[in-house]
């Protein structure tokens, strides 16, 4: 069977197995782990802390296209990808390992802007570069691990959702794919608009402070979402072994996105993917307390149920369900 | 100017520069930091503990030939590279995040072979793989990056080499060198001789032990040799602001080696690359004592002198300075 056939997720679930069937329960390293293959990010304990790690890349072509991203903006994003993930652990971000894969015949100038570009966020983020390493290849691939920690024992996961919670995300949804589909189809919006949604493509501000908070305000539950609202509720629910209900006229749509993008604002809402917003499940009570803490906006759009594992249902202004063709990024597979 | 202009070392030298520049005292990852961008792996303090951290990719066509290695092998060979960084500081490997670019035509048992191979050596020298992250990309990309720690404040690094130290290294040199032209070349020697350069080739076993050994016994400086001996012998010597001067008739030649390539024997010992071996230096006492306890062989090859920062010079047989054209691999630069 081909990879494409077996899709991301399927592969992460194999991989998972092998990995799984060496673990060895007398091995220090694996008696400290306390999250492994599966969440946002990796957790250990180690001294009196917990260390967090979390790896990603960005491929020229499949992530990224140089057409429409700078290459300080693209060397920002790959750094904002992996601090979101520290972020979805309720964790603090310390330093980051840069891996790039490079043309020879590439300018040394946009080396250049793509360091300054992952400085500038690392600096604003208190992260310090700590190390990488440079390989040469036919296309530009940059792989950043970014390493970080937790103060208490406890951390944001996705498999902690249980039946009853209220489900919320911070910020508004779909602007990343507004963005992208404004970049590659080149479309006219006011300037206002046009910032707003070339930011959030481009330049997403990962929710690293939003995401302490809610491990202090006793939130349990969290993803960040990079695949799409439904996909990573997928994962919540899958993980936790519980299914969702969204209410489609709760989810927090911003009026640009929603005038602009008329018929497909939904769809780019639920599965665009991107966001970076932090996707998370608490009870009535600790989410009530949390709306009125949060630094940004946090809507609550729909509950956790007992359903089938896995399962996310949303149900449309009408009441009754929205059938929903796909679901949001996967490798391997098609997008948008 | 071109990547490939400025080569891989120039622009390590460049985007460490762009980095230094946002440095921020003030900031506690800055200030924990105790080894940055420029040795085998960096390091900070958390909690009690030294943390390492380094990162190493494996490129289709640039660092790997899908004809002459199995993806076991391959699995193998990205987390020994890693580990091997890890040897050089005289830490001990914990923690393995891989993550994957891969095409979507690839069958799935390949990318099961690869993850086995890479939980063998795991399991090995007791690393837990413990996440990872897998993206679509026209030709195969692995990036590992590996965690681990070091008891003490003190570590291995290039930068502490002194005029007046001895210069050794463990095992052989240019054993991978030869498998490489063996299995390129589909040269052919008897059973024993190739096993000997297959291994050093496709399953190099990283020195850990031997690693953690020089720490204990006092020992500073040390880098392995991936690139190749002159060339890493020469990043010592620049980190450190040294010269060094190797005898070549002491240089650890594998009999095989020498009598299977008569005419390039010292071209691949000196410049090979991918030993794996530790490079290191240290005062005659501290040598003298290490040589009766070190699991493998050690050997002298020379002394840091306090001539031009970075030089390398070798001297033959005949007491004369051979000269060299190539000093070992660099990325955007032809190799061997």
């Amino acid at each position: 069977m081909k990879v494409s056939e077996l899709g991301e997720f399927g592969l992460i679930a194999l991989l998972a197995e092998i990995v799984d069937g060496t673990r060895d329960t007398k091995d220090s390293s694996w008696q400290r782990l306390v999250v492994g293959i599966g969440d946002d990010a990796a957790a250990w304990q180690a001294g009196g802390a917990v260390q967090l790690a979390t790896t990603d890349s960005l491929v020229q072509d499949t992530h990224f296209d140089l057409s429409i991203i700078t290459w300080e903006e693209l060397g920002w994003k790959a750094i904002a990808v992996n601090l979101s993930d520290i972020a979805a652990m309720g964790g603090t971000p310390e330093y980051a390992l840069v891996s790039l894969a490079l043309p020879g015949e590439l300018d040394i100038d946009n080396v250049s802007s793509l360091y300054r570009g992952m400085a500038k966020i690392a600096s604003r983020y208190g992260v310090a570069i700590a190390g990488g390493n440079i390989a040469s290849a036919d296309k530009t691939m940059i792989n950043i691990t970014v390493l970080g920690s937790v103060e208490s024992n406890s951390m944001l996961t996705r498999s902690a959702a249980v039946p009853g919670d209220q489900i919320a995300v911070t910020g508004y949804l779909g602007l990343s794919a507004a963005g992208l589909i404004m970049l590659k189809q080149n479309l006219k919006f006011d300037a206002e608009t046009t910032q707003l949604f070339r930011e959030a493509h481009l330049r997403p501000m990962p929710r690293v402070d939003e995401g302490q908070i809610l491990l202090h305000r006793s939130v349990k539950a969290a993803i960040d979402i990079s695949d799409g609202l439904i996909a990573d509720l997928a994962h919540i629910c899958q993980a936790s072994k519980v299914s969702a209900r969204i209410q489609q006229n709760t989810l927090p749509i911003h009026p640009a996105l929603k005038s602009n993008f008329k018929s497909d604002y939904l769809q780019m809402a639920l599965t665009g993917g991107e966001d970076y917003e932090l996707l998370f499940t608490a009870s009535n009570m600790i989410m009530t307390r949390l709306r009125k803490t949060m630094p940004c906006p946090v809507t609550v759009i729909g509950e956790i149920t007992g359903g089938k594992p896995g399962q996310v249902e949303i149900i449309g202004a009408d009441g009754k369900t929205i059938p929903l063709e796909k679901t949001g990024w996967e490798h391997f597979k098609s997008r948008l």
